[in-house]
């Protein structure tokens, strides 16, 4: 590998639906445009087909080989124990090893995190690391946070996701004191469920700029910028979004095609309306990062296309540029006498 | 109150933002259009204000005076504690005493719900009643609950949960063995929480046609007619569908209305624009049910308009009609088993 002050991403070349002739294309992308370091990971004779295709001129992009890969019939634990050489567990490796400072992966998402937390490892101090989300709303992007990493979460843990939801706003979204909601079933204290109130409580003490509890509506109006919630509500959030997105632009499309007048108007109208089909796009958002390691890893869909991989590797420079991590050990380190107080 | 065989719906006509003058002529559009008795409950004299614009010929109406109303800034309890005669006390002593089938309210829904579990009371072997929604899907209508009466549920909570809308589903909204699906975050068994890994098992072992895990993004598809969650889970759900909806359509209009072609387009495509708009449009699917009580408690939105209560009414007189609750208690009966097997 050559030496380079750029951040240095490692890419699971052999991740997500299409494999390297998505991932490459997009990782290329993303290194010419946002002035970042790759590595390929994954098979080198596939990596390098995918490459030759590609004008790299002055591009810092390096290979490691792996020899397997990580099958999404396989179980995380399996993996883990199995094998060793798969291409997640090979990128993985070279972020606890200083090779590179964080990891893309459209590949099996429960290995990627699994490799995450048993790889690389936590950072010292954090209870649970977070899968966060980046949804698109009608004012600018809001982060969701935990989107599945956790089910039944205690107090604790949303209270660290709210520290960790602040500081991924701040430095990789660049918000200015982005306000920090609960989600909840009532806007006023005491609504919701047990482990609700309580962290309720915990984050009001902490130095994030707290907005109290938020309800499903509030997701998308753009009023709020970092919704907190247990992993099971925020995946089913996430997932609800996606197909609540697609379903409706069904039926717009069932409704305008289904008549002259709406057919005429919508070839009119066909530059805005894609637009809005850009509005529900998934692909514009990247992956979804998982807080709270030592090192970013970035996990995106597996039916990415190359620009949902240029954009997941763009986040992945722009968090490790911003320091985020030294950001989010000094905040967990401020706050861990509430932690304390609390018990 | 005059005699008749048709269901008996008592309307609390002091409910909602607009009051009697919406919620009376909704209520007479229901008695006319779909053949029920209606006992319209509040201020006599409001209400016969309103009454007097309207035709009633022929029509089964009748007024039960409550001298007092539930304020929305009551606790449910303290307006049971302190309170007596507020239209829906009134309205749920009638259907107690059998002076009327059920309850439609758009007032303070935490004190129907109270009024509802502590007056009218709960079927025999009903643990916790629910909130039942009906959310358009891109095929047809889709009932989600529990929706917010219960937090903190346990597995023979939502057991019961899936009993209920399963009834629900075929007599009021006439489904022939409707799927019922638990979500979940990962359609195999054994994803989730415990909770639902455990309801799971009971409900796989009930009368109803169990489809197994779904997740976040079936919610719109229309390929499951049944949902089943805990109330945290459901009123994140709900909310975020109402409030997507108006976002979408908020973003829609900001990209059509951009450009002079994209003006036109919308001009010409308007009809089906309409109908695109009806779709994300809650007001179409009526009130939300409270399942499991001895007799049928509707809840309407606060922001309801004349067509929602009609259609909140329409529904409480099929609820009647079609003997749900008879059929509720039988299947209750024939399931009480896997509850005893189960602990």
């Amino acid at each position: 590998m050559k030496p380079s002050n750029k951040p240095r991403i490692a890419v699971d070349a052999m991740g997500g639906d299409s494999g390297p002739s998505v991932v490459v294309p997009g990782a290329v992308e993303a290194a010419r445009r946002h002035n970042l370091a790759i590595v390929l990971v994954g098979d080198e004779s596939s990596i390098s087909t995918e490459l030759y295709k590609l004008d790299t001129t002055g591009l810092d992009i390096s290979i490691v080989h792996a020899g397997d890969v990580a099958e999404m019939s396989e179980k995380p634990s399996e993996i883990l124990r199995r094998k060793t050489d798969t291409s997640i567990q090979v990128a993985c490796r070279l972020v606890k090893d200083g090779a590179a400072d964080g990891v893309v992966s459209a590949g099996h998402s429960g290995a990627t995190a699994a490799c995450g937390m048993f790889i690389i490892g936590r950072i010292r101090g954090v209870k649970r690391p977070a899968f966060a989300s980046v949804l698109p709303t009608v004012k600018k992007p809001m982060v969701l946070l935990d989107v599945g990493a956790n089910v039944d979460s205690k107090p604790q843990h949303l209270f660290q996701f709210a520290i960790m939801g602040d500081v991924f706003a701040r430095d990789v979204l660049g918000y200015n004191a982005p306000s920090v909601g609960l989600m909840s079933i009532g806007e006023e204290e005491g609504k919701g469920n047990s482990t609700v109130r309580k962290a309720f409580e915990l984050i009001r003490d902490s130095a994030v700029s707290f907005r109290g509890n938020v309800e499903g509506r509030d997701v998308f109006t753009g009023d709020v910028d970092v919704i907190v919630c247990d992993g099971f509500v925020g995946n089913v959030v996430l997932k609800l979004s996606e197909g609540l997105g697609s379903s409706l632009g069904k039926v717009l499309k069932r409704e305008l095609l289904g008549s002259w007048l709406g057919r005429i108007g919508t070839f009119l109208a066909k530059g805005r309306l894609k637009r809005f089909a850009k509005f529900v796009d998934y692909a514009e958002y990247g992956g979804a990062p998982i807080l709270g390691l030592n090192g970013i890893v970035i996990v995106s869909h597996g039916s990415s296309n190359q620009k949902a991989i240029t954009n997941a590797v763009k986040m992945g420079g722009q968090f490790v540029l911003s320091g985020a991590n030294e950001h989010l050990k000094a905040a967990l380190q401020a706050d861990r006498e509430i932690l304390k107080a609390a018990g």
